[in-house]
């Protein structure tokens, strides 16, 4: 399945990588040349290259139209797309932190129980 | 880079397919076994186990106690930490619709000056 026919897919492949990850946050703070995003990474300009072509085709950066320095930028509204598909999720997990946190008041009202007991153990 | 050195890596590659994406929308709504998972696709069980497998190590789903039945069952927890990296982004996005509306709203106001415009000259 390609992106056309399942961009979702093809977005959360392009952010399964570190160096893509850290490629969008650099752009985030504004568009960049090949040179420039290859620099703090110990990676071939072909290397950076492939990573940005995996990153366009996801729709998540685009290029400049200086034909000479040609920079990238963040396109970030299929990030969106994400967001909502992932916010489905938010229920169940915060339904599990909540669980935790009980699970852990619980266990604090008991140790305070067993001090109290304690306590009382030493008045006799 | 395994899923100890890099989780998020892990569960956006465990993400970056339809039907492990399907599996863990089943999962949402309570726990199911490999066959229950399968029935709904086309796929055989080792293909859903394989799965499985992907979505297990990511920390997506985890099994159930009975050694029998042996059902998965979704940990959506993970997913916050995805929502949280994507949440970064979120200003982005929104910068970008709002740029399309302003445009929009351009468009249109150009529209009624034009039209103003062509019934001002029907007058005379």
């Amino acid at each position: 399945m390609d992106r056309q026919h399942d961009p979702l897919s093809a977005i959360f492949a392009a952010l399964a990588d570190p160096t893509r990850r850290a490629i969008l946050a650099r752009l985030a703070r504004g568009e960049a040349s090949v040179t420039e995003l290859a620099a703090p990474f110990d990676l071939s300009q072909p290397a950076v290259s492939k990573h940005l072509r995996v990153l366009e085709r996801a729709g998540l950066i685009e290029q400049g139209r200086q034909a000479q320095w040609r920079p990238r930028r963040l396109r970030a509204e299929p990030l969106r797309d994400v967001a909502e598909w992932i916010g489905q999720y938010r229920p169940h997990w915060e339904e599990s932190f909540e669980k935790l946190d009980v699970f852990l008041r619980e266990l604090q009202d008991e140790k305070r129980t067993q001090r109290g007991t304690d306590d009382d153990r030493d008045k006799d």
